[in-house]
């Protein structure tokens, strides 16, 4: 089995034009995703979930925009993370403007993850039909408490060996995508014992197995989730040996290399979502009269026009930087926690901020900010909460210190 | 006509037993609002409205806790400003709390009003059946852009002389629990122009009065109003003489009787609504094993837990000053635009505090918290955003010191 | 030996007017105070130190305002601490006011313990000529790390019976007016090992005594303390037995009695500096011209003015709420942790943000702004740096949620 | 006249190793320029001024580090703004580094502005001696209340044309470097009056000229610059012809090119003194012992750690965007005030931190962060306060958005 963690090459000289695909993205964006954005609230059960997502990804796909971030052999354009962090941010600009390129979470990442890891055989069974939309995936590693996400000691959910494959038993829980997905990458313990670290393994199962059962929606404040987030249960789910993705006991090193970039395509959308807001905002601010003047040259209104400008441009800052460490190779853990930590963060405050400014109308569903908000604030704790981020920049910080004194 | 705008006293001796009337409201409310609260997510429409209303007051009734805060000889039980504080933040406890006591906005402040400045007749016809819950009422001052709340000069809705009475003509937005109100106390123009001063008259309108047109609910984000948010419109309206309130043309005088207390009262409830969303994140957070301990007892825990009890004791402590100087008879501009600035912040960092405390069920309705965020944010914009509250505040302060340095 | 954890009551009929004080505090402060502060830039080494301190006190005791805090049987004026609270915010207007009217720390605190854990023969030696100013005093508890201050496990100086009394060892740092001390209250373990609990004893110990070494001056940012913080050294101190302050072994109990009450008098100080910051900011902002208005009409100036009227308001408030347990007998440490933590921040706040009004001239010692931020930001470090407070704030709420839930 | 507004380009196959210029000037830091910046408190007065430059400037000549800046045929190293980012922060580690690499405020601005502006006479005459550190300079632009800095319209300081030269009258404040500086750019207006625009018009006046009057240094909290923040005044100063620097008139443009690169260069080097404070802050955490284990491994604690990570990463991507815009021939006016007015701020928050994690020692003289504290905090205010940063920020955002509507 040939596994590999580099992804294909894209050769310099097809390069796409960065610039060109921001425009035609932002081109797609308002003619065709924000008018369903908005004439739904951006709630994607009541626009109707993958119909709303093919008729989307149709319209992408007829425009040469489709999985700007896959790789070309799989069907995609190929951008680097740079690259991408402009095009994403774009999308982002409306709640469904990811999916409309299908650059939505958990499929984006798992794309990456596959064409990281996955064997020839698998991108050609996953990885192509994921790439072009004919189906979605999920991504199954959070587990209820105690479980846990990205602590492997923590890992409850079973892979033990049967003949000729893997028996699956466990429960996950917020697995997005889940309802509708036409496969699940699954984490499995393969050893050790749980309170112990032991290895995990990812592998891939297909809808409809037995054993795989999507269990009700956790009731999230976020709604614009195609398949929403769900409770999974394995229960006794056999699977073939060649569902395994990579190799045995090594899945949580494939989960740091789906985890880095994945939290920074998320600050890019989540950052798109934010620029709407303001822009709203400052546009209403603009227009609206207020002791005598506009309520965009009040003082207060400039300081929070301002800081959100500032929280924007920061954000944009340290993702092109974590984006470029990731590109250059690094697995960028320290750049990535900080942007991601900013990232989201900042965004909630720019939402509040545009909220504010809008005054009545803000907290309503008369303008899209109220319901941006309602997307954005659970971002502070998917992806690693602030504070887990902020435990281990602090963890690394303190170690630098102590290797330095060392020598 | 003999109008008054100070309120019956209450004779000392008889003075109710505030302790005692806290643990008593925690005991409804723990007993009977909250099942109903959870069950329908605080959603009051999911939860029927005024059924729900009259249900859960004729529970209250039986126990002597309805209208705390009204006059005696009206049916109330009297409360001092002081001494409501504790009460009301009791009942906030659950979102349907102070509609159980029948001291929910917009009817608590309307019957604070009427009891300072309705004739004795008005007082039987209209605050003796709200006081009892036969009615709700809904208080119709704030008209859409460029119209403004608390600016006369903005006041774009008339009331012109004819024979007989008036005759109204004129939009307002954001009427809070019109939607079903047996009456309204409208705020029209009865002197000058839109864009001068001139003057404003409360005017007392009975709901199915032809011209009174209730028109679509706001979608605001807050869902725990009885009768919504709406757009309400004049057209035409004829209203007898004794329909005024109070004399013409000193309708804004009124609205500041109304509004100091009124904002005191929000800051009460929704102080009640962050308690609980406190108490559920500690609860949380002591129970969760995290890290190989309490959550509650690693570092950012306790730091989140601490704000929230400081947010928490200083909103108190602001809410107690302002009230009591509201009992002394002091207008109590600074104390109530303080108490209600930093109570409606604090509040919202409590809430927030709390969901991120609670990870992903934070976000999640499997836990009230997300739902009291909600209902919480608008209340740093409704009845006067922090924005406008620290221009009056600064104001009031430049105006002391250059008063101090003319002496 | 009788020693009481009771202060003498003071008679109802003779309560002093508070409002008076108050009036006639700043008064004294505005006259003769603040020249003198002004002149020197708030450096007490500049101004002379005891000199300064004597003239200025002189002043107060023929105003008739020496210690007002103070029993009056012991020369006070009996103040309650809600009493205290206004007259000493008012001191604290000026850097030297509290030094002016005998209520500066440690002194302050010191009369506090003594007043409550004295013998008669103790107040005669040392209470009495402490309150009329005849000598200083200095409170010797924080040890250099890693002993530390309020933890007793951590105590390394001992106090070893030898015949007649006791000899005392080891190291103390930070002890504020340590130079010039007439005598020093001293504790030191007389149980147990470091690492331990045991027992640690309060000693009253005169300066002179052969031993006992004032060190070097421990360089702070603060330089309004007459005395200074030093490093102090016992190097085989001996002392009779009546130097014990209370029994043996309770002397962190006995601290504990100080420190509620001392860490609310140090907000009462700083508040008073915060004010007289905020009262220049926007007196120079109301005189300013700047883009065709008085900086004081500019929206983010106002926001500013505001949010220091805030802060204000609300550490007054919590330093009532405190005050008043206090008062009532309570040991308040939930109170007095949140008015601590919440003050010395709120405080630190107001000052930097009349800086920021201030412009260049807020940076420079043209104006007594930039001194007073240099004051008060040791404040959120001493008497237990807000980690600490909000450590056991959380510690406190946490534990009462699990009481409740275990019920 | 010839004048331009590019500086000369740097062949590219002579472009400095700026990796390798960072390691050499922070050897130059640590081993020559932190003992005399520990010695004397970072007090230049304390330490010498002039002597102490001349000193540690001949030790960074001797190594090839000096003026990295500066145009390679005025004697620099011709570094970029992206370049000298990285060289400017590692030298601002020491509150005397960027003074030893001849980097400082405001020789630093002022050789940038020569090499773009001045004659090849003026270039020989005044920024070769000032490049290679045989003289100092100022920027005499700045002036007492109501006059301003950068609004044209306020310049109150005339020059007026009398035979052979210029006649200039009028009083600056704030002048850094002014005491012993040999020669200062002044800004004059040149025509109208105070109140309209007009135009300005910038003079070089040699130290010693007869009218030209350095007054008292403005007793500002910081004190590393060499020469202070002095008080300026004209008095019938008569200058040359050629004395005017570019053209006549054109003074505020040339401020403009000057201001852009001096507040990015600012923000490097209080990036560094960010950065010293961090790290003296996370050893002392590290390794002291609190509550059982490190200080650095307590939550609190952490988040603070982390939180002086996420600042000083975001100060540098922000100063990276602009310095990027800048190298391309970009005004980059919102760049700039972004990364001004967020470095200042995240600086002082990180070092106010570092204060707040070394306890007792942090606001002693003992570590040096309370020093770098009195350096930063006026950065807030110098070059812009925040405020009218902002201001500026907002009102280009909405220009954008109202541009954008009217297409």
């Amino acid at each position: 089995m040939s596994t590999t963690t580099q992804a294909p090459a894209t050769p310099e000289g097809d390069m796409p034009d960065t610039e060109d695909l921001v425009l035609r993205t932002r081109a797609l964006v308002r003619e065709v995703v924000l008018p369903v954005d908005d004439q739904f609230d951006g709630d994607v059960t009541a626009a109707g979930g993958d119909d709303l997502r093919r008729q989307l990804q149709a319209e992408a796909r007829q425009r040469g925009l489709l999985a700007p971030h896959a790789p070309r052999e799989a069907g995609g354009l190929g951008l680097s993370m740079v690259q991408r962090a402009r095009v994403f941010e774009e999308a982002g600009f409306s709640l469904f403007g990811a999916l409309a390129i299908n650059a939505a979470a958990p499929d984006e990442g798992n794309m990456h993850l596959l064409a990281h890891v996955a064997t020839p055989e698998q991108r050609e069974q996953y990885l192509v039909p994921l790439v072009c939309g004919d189906v979605r995936s999920a991504f199954a590693m959070t587990e209820p408490a105690p479980g846990a996400g990205s602590d492997l000691a923590a890992l409850a959910t079973t892979a033990t060996r049967v003949p000729g494959g893997w028996r699956l038993d466990g429960r996950k829980t917020f697995i997005t995508g889940a309802d509708g997905a036409g496969f699940f990458i699954v984490m499995a313990r393969t050893r050790g014992e749980t309170g112990n670290r032991g290895g995990g393994t990812m592998f891939l199962a297909p809808a409809g197995s037995p054993g795989l059962h999507v269990g009700r929606h956790v009731p999230t404040m976020d709604r614009s989730m195609v398949g929403g987030h769900c409770e999974v249960t394995f229960d006794g789910l056999v699977l073939p040996e060649d569902a395994v993705l990579g190799e045995v006991d090594e899945g949580f090193r494939y989960a740091q290399v789906r985890l880095g970039p994945a939290r920074m395509t998320h600050v890019m959308r989540w950052l798109g979502a934010a620029v709407r807001a303001h822009q709203v905002a400052v546009g209403y601010a603009a227009g609206r009269q207020s002791f005598g003047g506009a309520l965009a040259d009040l003082g207060m209104a400039q300081q929070m026009i301002a800081d959100n400008e500032i929280d924007l441009a920061a954000t944009r800052a340290l993702l092109d930087v974590a984006c470029a460490a990731l590109d250059a190779g690094s697995p960028a853990s320290q750049e990535t926690s900080i942007a991601k930590t900013f990232g989201a963060e900042a965004i909630g405050r720019v939402v509040d901020r545009s909220m504010q400014l809008c005054g009545g109308l803000g907290v309503s569903a008369d303008l899209p900010v109220a319901r941006i908000a309602r997307e954005v604030r659970p971002f502070r704790v998917y992806d690693g909460p602030s504070e887990v981020h902020r435990f281990a920049i602090a963890k690394r910080a303190v170690r630098a210190v102590r290797e330095q004194a060392a020598r």
